[in-house]
């Protein structure tokens, strides 16, 4: 499997199998037991984090554990307020679908993580960002998917809760001014596994029968 | 290792071991070697991709295979300058570092794959991004880390080359004026392979000792 140790490894045809069974059944989860996580799965999950692909090495992932009951009744009254704005920019008959969402898992989820970019980083010394400076922001949603592949492989679930305003959830937690919310991720057991999207499973949106398309210049 | 095929899959110990060998050595690459890499594995990393989250269900990812001559040149071409750019920031002996740097594989790698995010697309119908607009192109981010796992599995590196001008490759490509460029890939097998980044390894900045921080909050 991970070949010699010397080395650099090779992959074998069931470790490739079961990567793509991985991917296919990874899903956004918003449908948590309440009972907590193996300590060392969240410690194993963050290191692979910390070995996602970043702009110029710059590594500018910020991982913030939110624990407080107080901070959290902040965050779920903040995601409150937007999903009921964002509810009221459909019309009646879609805004009633949305309504009938589960779209977080805020309440049950024992393990919050917010996950920011710090902006002022200076490890890297600004390679490769010049002309894309948004590639900062784009490292830390790398170390997001590999926190999440990391996380479904140990049998963990993660929700992506993005109907937030990112500067208020900087100032529930009162992290450094230069930190930009990328992520609110909430973590733990799922109650039900599923292979195909939950907005599709709920009538949201048609089946994804399109496939990846490859465009040729 | 995949388990059961009517239910969720559980992925063993030596699954979960192996997808750790490969985010450690999953590696930016921008050493190539010529040769054409196989088809099917680049379908496969596709459908990866395909399956990376993406806000509200949105897969706003479009890729482009470039593979015309005189593009590529163009790309090319636009790379030297902003590379020649983003040295004239910085002071003369950190300049020559970075002059004396290989950042990008475009004239070796066998594949140029650009990857865009169609700002205009309604799937998912704005679901999960009225707050957070951003989550559209962090989902593209997503996409492209599902294929550069996926590639590496299968023997394959990626390089992601960021030193470009996104408008200037929107024209070269001449793809709709709504598709935003988040990545340009550059896949091939690699030369050399390592566990150690290049800008370690070249001296641009010292060895990552300080691992995955978490923060209380």
């Amino acid at each position: 499997m991970a070949g010699r140790i010397m080395g650099p490894p090779a992959f074998d045809d069931s470790f490739i199998q079961a990567l793509d069974t991985l991917f296919a059944w990874r899903r956004d989860v918003r449908r948590f037991r309440p009972d907590a996580i193996d300590p060392d799965h969240l410690r194993a999950c963050l290191a692979a984090a910390h070995r996602a692909p970043s702009v110029g090495n710059s590594r500018p992932w910020r991982f913030v554990r939110v624990s407080d009951p107080a901070r959290r009744a902040a965050i779920a009254k903040n995601f409150s307020r937007c999903n009921a704005a964002a509810a009221e920019g459909y019309d009646a008959a879609r805004a009633a679908r949305y309504r009938a969402l589960k779209l977080a898992g805020l309440n049950e989820a024992p393990e919050h993580l917010a996950v920011f970019c710090d902006d002022a980083t200076e490890t890297g010394l600004g390679l490769g960002r010049a002309s894309m400076p948004e590639t900062l922001a784009y490292s830390v949603v790398g170390a997001v998917q590999c926190f999440w592949l990391a996380a479904r492989a140990r049998g963990l679930g993660v929700g992506w809760v993005s109907i937030l305003e990112p500067a208020r959830v900087t100032e529930i937690l009162a992290v450094p001014e230069t930190w930009r919310l990328v992520a609110y991720l909430c973590v733990g057991h799922p109650v039900e596994e599923h292979r195909d999207p939950e907005l599709e499973r709920h009538g949201w949106q048609a089946e994804d029968l399109r496939g990846a398309a490859l465009v040729e210049r």
